[in-house]
């Protein structure tokens, strides 16, 4: 059968990437405390194409993906970017998975505990020799407006804000990326709002959250800065990007702020 | 050129509904202070197909469109569906129009102005001689929990919520249904609510909302009854569907209500 | 601390439906191969409310779901709501899971195997002594035009489709609602299309699919007819919705047939 | 009242961006053929803020959207930019607009005519002196695959795609920006893959796309290229990015290829 894929192209245009986006699969991921943690993932696989070939091929990708099931951390990653390349013959490859990720939380009073869930991602990127690897988390929070809390005579507006967190990491002296857990990940962006959002409160678990976010007001430009601090301190990170949004229960719209940082040489 | 659709179907199985879905559109719909406002929707038109035909005749959907373009509304609607039946065919036409609506809010203290977005919809069907029609909105809105107000020392939890209320009327001495307008419903919506949303509050008018949103804690329970209760008595009303949905900002995932009703005979 | 969810409501509006949405939970399902599946669900759990009471106790809800985790199926279902309906002190309780399920698919020339993800669903409500069940799924299958084949000198458009089918079935003679699998609804869905949409093809397979389409091509008409033949014939089918929608190759709007059918008495 | 965003901050920590988000609002814009066209957009407005503000202040940026409103162009963007940076003192500006845009599109064989849409944008950033912009076009596409062409005795799987185009252009003589117009960029989007997608189209122009697209097969990959050389062709271009994505007809995933360019100095 003719592989039209491997003809000849003449444009002498090269790919950046090609590949397939959007698959959903289940996965196994890292967890703390568990070890092991099953969930579902939305698949991004590509590589890039040299100007001569007409087309990638792109069952391959699945393929790889279903011999690696099981098995998607960033422990696993450079494997998986090392066979993209050698099986479709690239120079570079690049996979990004997202996925909801499960923490049991403990109510601040109470002590009553359910999961929630945060969503997550990994991007690796191989290229000739040199690895890339980001993960990110979105953690939602609670945020009360500074602003509204001091103008007023009672109360203070507050809503649900979600943190968006990316970070790269320095690397040990075995040239291995540091490890940073989601965990903390989560614990950074938490301490940096008004307040944790939980998946069960029980009234005491109420009132005690009410009164902190009540006691800790931030805008969203308190948050970013909140993130920034804690990351910079981090002698892990290389590099983050942290954007936060409130849902503003004022307004139809929502209100963000973002900072990038790359550790200075 | 062969004509497939109109060939004969042996199955014996009549089709409910048959058409377009999701297809975006310009329009013009009725505003009650500026008389017609331009906007853009999102629409699904279809046909009963009998047991006997094998298809319809898509492409006549989008040429009806095309020739009412410039006026989707209450009153256009059952010309529409007239026209839809006849031209293909059909005993029963069913039109779907969503869209962003906009209004001028004026803040409560400042009087600062601004327009704010609010979803729409008009849902029509004919069936037979029979006409039914229903208006939709979604109308975003502040609640603040009594619960979090009445345990704390200080402060209370509150979020954006939405409203969404949907609404068939009565039919007056001409056997036509009364005409309710989107701005009434927005204002039955957000009076049930602990304060409303507006798009430019200035310093003083977080102030005022802050305040007011604390002076009249709702649940979402409250939401849809207070909204109940409005509709009730007002005599246009056939029947209506309310459902409120809080953002929780102490949690990850939202608080809801629901009442559908109709007018006893 | 005060219970304001207990107190006195005056104001004699009953409401249908209170509780949460949009919770994100891992659960397990059944799975006719592998006995039990995880993934991630999306759910809805609620409660009516007399019209005496103020507000219902939302925490319970997540309480309830912890304590059921690993276990959310057509079997325990009926034991969640009887919980949900004692636990909140309600007449009728309502539980909505939406999750992915995945299935080996294999590739029908080379035999290359890998898992394919459809959305799935349990509705579940309890209204004093009676239950109902609708198990949903959403099918992607492949639709090719047959009057696009007919009426060109080569070559048909097609398209990736959906086929969601939703059932309800009848009782055993203990009073049980007979069992379908998800299984059963995708073959189904798939045999009424063109062809069936796979994870993995290699150049052989994707030859087969080709011309097993061009073989059979489909109307989205011929396709709710075609699963409403089935179903019929399906002694344990009490009541069937379904809804084909076509993201049609030659346009940027869908077409869409939809049939709603109950068993006759 | 005091004002707590104009307090100051003592983490000397700068942010990149903050403002607002996800605000929809009906704005005007340029249209080659009937000069301007109606539509609503969802906008992002943000600026800078240094280190020693607490604080940006967000209800400026809905005031200056207010009073630009009927004016939201590539030729207004660099006034709302300006004064963005004056009234929020700030180093730096950006807005994003995207807006549905429509087209009247004339079916290649009876010429029938109806409006199509495209989802575009306008990304603006004044940084200091320097001024930035990007427009974005996403322009959905029929593709055919060579590949099943190739290796099937008939027929061919085809599906809708979407080619999504951003592009900065050089400067003329006055150092304002080459204008190109959403209409150009549409035409070479189209022109890359097998065959336009159209509102609406009689048997007859079915028949002319159906052929049309089987006589010229394309790859994911085709498309990114062809929109290439095209656009590197483009005297007026600057920089650009392309991503086409299938939603492929015999999967449940998508194929999607990338390139970005920027001309040699």
């Amino acid at each position: 059968m003719i592989d039209i894929q491997n003809q000849q192209d003449h444009r002498e245009i090269p790919i950046d990437l090609v590949g397939v986006s959007d698959l959903r699969y289940p996965i196994v991921v890292l967890d703390q405390k568990r070890e092991k943690q099953e969930t579902v993932a939305t698949i991004n696989m590509s590589v890039s194409l040299p100007h001569h070939f007409k087309g990638t091929h792109m069952s391959r990708f699945v393929e790889i993906l279903t011999e690696h099931r099981g098995d998607m951390t960033m422990h696993t990653l450079p494997r998986i970017l090392h066979t993209l390349k050698e099986r479709l013959d690239a120079e570079s490859a690049r996979v990004e998975i997202h996925f909801p990720y499960f923490l049991e939380r403990v109510a601040p009073a109470t002590g009553s505990k359910a999961l929630m869930d945060y969503t997550c991602w990994f991007h690796g990127e191989s290229n000739g020799s040199s690895d890339d690897f980001v993960l990110g988390v979105q953690v939602p929070v609670t945020s009360l407006c500074p602003c509204s809390k001091a103008i007023s005579d009672y109360g203070a507006h507050n809503q649900r804000g979600t943190i968006t967190l990316e970070v790269r990491t320095t690397r040990d002296s075995n040239d291995e990326p540091h490890m940073i857990w989601i965990e903390e990940l989560v614990e950074v962006a938490e301490s940096s709002a008004s307040a944790p959002v939980y998946p069960l409160l029980k009234r005491a678990d109420e009132r005690h959250v009410t009164m902190q976010a009540y006691d800790n007001p931030v805008f969203v430009e308190d948050m970013v800065r909140n993130v920034t601090a804690a990351m910079q301190q981090d002698e892990r990170v290389q590099w983050f990007k942290v954007h936060a949004v409130n849902m503003e229960s004022i307004h139809n719209h929502n209100a963000f702020a973002k900072i990038e940082w790359t550790r200075p040489a």
